[in-house]
């Protein structure tokens, strides 16, 4: 986080009086929850079957205190849960935050860091219930876990010979966020969007339920390692092969202008980037109808990217005027080194 | 965690190996797991209600990897979820386990660690169904969150006046453990079960169980923070008060020759010790008849060591000869001062 004028730090608060303070900045009560923060444990309703997901956000690794804001550094950490319950074709419901706290951080830092927890939770309808804070000698860490209700169930490990691959929104946003957060003189339209897209992803909650309601999609993932990387996942756990055809990649002219001014192939941040927490699915042909459908219901278009080939057949991109070259996890850099 | 022979450290390993070396340790796959890991999120049945919790462990706040051993570090950092879950009356069913990872643990430390939750996982019933490992530059942590089926739910708020307080087990054990541990010379007879209550304390899963199944069983809560400290977060929560009764609280011999050894009151660890993660319960009179059932039911005594009374009449632990003091928070830690 920025530094930002003194507050009494959090311990000259108390434990119980700081637990108390942040409790207001998030949403900790509604439906579905029969006790919340208080007692030794939530007692939640997820009758038709429980999505459940933690990943941990930690300073120095994930983010850094002088770059990130802290409302940003909360936002994300829910976020990141929630998009791995939306991949799943999922409804979010309820999150623990564990929060380890180094010494001297602000205590205004710490509520614009719960009130950015709360943002998120509001925004995909996500209630608080329980947690816990600890001090810490080292990084200030958030460790999240997201609670969600199952309808029918999208994994990894479903796609097959003959399925489309798709993708929801334009890819490359979030690493083109990255870059312009770090170069404040580029001026680029659209920048506000990718810096966005950057610091407050928004999780794909509704397409994933759309998607999941459709019987012709057979698997998902979300996009946080990179769309190839994300996708090879699938490939691994499907069993199969794929092709990804270059131009078909939806990619935003605002990212074409700042990978202009980064002096890079926008489709390096497309398809190695990560962090778009977009959804990549596979679908059977059938799918094609009901993609305008679906599109309408999530609000974000879906575009199919390439298809999912025997095993054998092996993973291609098919770049420029059709040549096939590998698809590698890291994604698309091989233009790197070639044109410097 | 002790030092041992050098082994190549995990980030040597690679993040992908390591994750399939350290599944192998913990139980991964059971009844109610549609998908476990290595998708987004797992997928788990709790249809009549989930309860759910999270608890870290932090290197140098909770532990010392000089003193404990990395399998115990492992063992408690899911029994004492374990034992939330126990408090509320429910059954631990799932876990998901997040470790920050500083650079030198050796990997057979992080192996003895996941060996430890492994076993803990084994001898509740619970299947490790996700979590993640990222690199910290700061201490060793441990974030578990677990998750259980509800039944008949037991919070904090339910105990009123003409209630008994109870307690499961005896006191003190886990305190007088700590400081054997710190003593190796001094010699009490039983002193290995008083180490094994610190090192690697029992959820009282079959007592809470069988406490919420009985209707005369008003609030309940687990013995983490001391006796004393536990029973003042019931009578928060609940709005009354409670006099406790000094001879009452069961406490083991081996206890007494301890604290003997420490030149302590024994009622010290029991009142105020803490992490014994036996339970502390409230219950209407008619208990009275049916506490020997549950006592053989649950595998362990309950003891009857007081009783809730209205708020306006206070909070007193009744002492030697009929003498009167207030129930503090820190237990019984006054004749410490008085007697030194």
């Amino acid at each position: 986080m920025p530094p930002s004028r003194a507050d009494r730090p959090p311990r000259r608060v108390g434990e119980f009086d700081l637990i108390e303070r942040l409790r207001r900045l998030i949403p900790a009560a509604g439906a579905g929850v029969r006790t919340g923060i208080g007692d030794d444990a939530a007692v939640v309703s997820l009758p038709r079957g429980a999505l459940v997901t933690c990943d941990v956000q930690v300073e120095g690794v994930h983010f850094r205190r002088g770059t990130s804001a802290p409302g940003d550094i909360g936002w994300r950490a829910l976020a990141v849960n929630v998009s791995d319950i939306a991949s799943m074709g999922g409804a979010p419901r309820y999150a623990l935050v564990s929060v380890l706290l180094p010494p001297g951080v602000p205590l205004r830092d710490v509520e614009a860091m719960y009130r950015g927890i709360g943002q998120a939770a509001r925004a995909h309808g996500v209630i608080v219930v329980g947690g816990n804070i600890s001090r810490t000698s080292g990084p200030l860490a958030l460790d999240v876990t997201v609670l969600g209700e199952a309808g029918r169930v999208l994994t990894r490990g479903g796609a097959r010979p003959g399925d489309g691959v798709w993708v929801t929104g334009t890819l490359g946003n979030a690493a083109a966020g990255l870059f312009l957060a770090h170069r404040p003189r580029v001026r680029v339209r659209g920048a506000r969007a990718l810096l966005r897209a950057y610091r407050r992803p928004s999780p794909r909650v509704r397409a994933g339920r759309a998607l999941a309601a459709r019987s012709a999609v057979t698997a998902a993932i979300d996009i946080s390692d990179g769309t190839a990387r994300d996708l090879a996942h699938v490939l691994d756990a499907s069993g199969v092969g794929a092709v990804v055809h270059l131009e078909r990649v939806p990619v935003a002219p605002a990212v074409v202008a700042a990978a202009q001014a980064a002096h890079l192939d926008p489709y390096v941040w497309a398809l190695g980037g990560g962090e778009d927490y977009e959804l990549l699915f596979t679908a059977r042909p059938e799918f094609e109808t009901s993609a305008r459908a679906v599109a309408r219901v999530a609000g974000v278009p879906v575009t199919r990217i390439g298809e999912i080939v025997p095993r054998r057949a092996g993973r291609w991109i098919v770049g420029p005027a059709g040549r096939r070259t590998p698809l590698r996890p890291a994604g698309w850099d091989h233009l790197v080194t070639r044109s410097p």
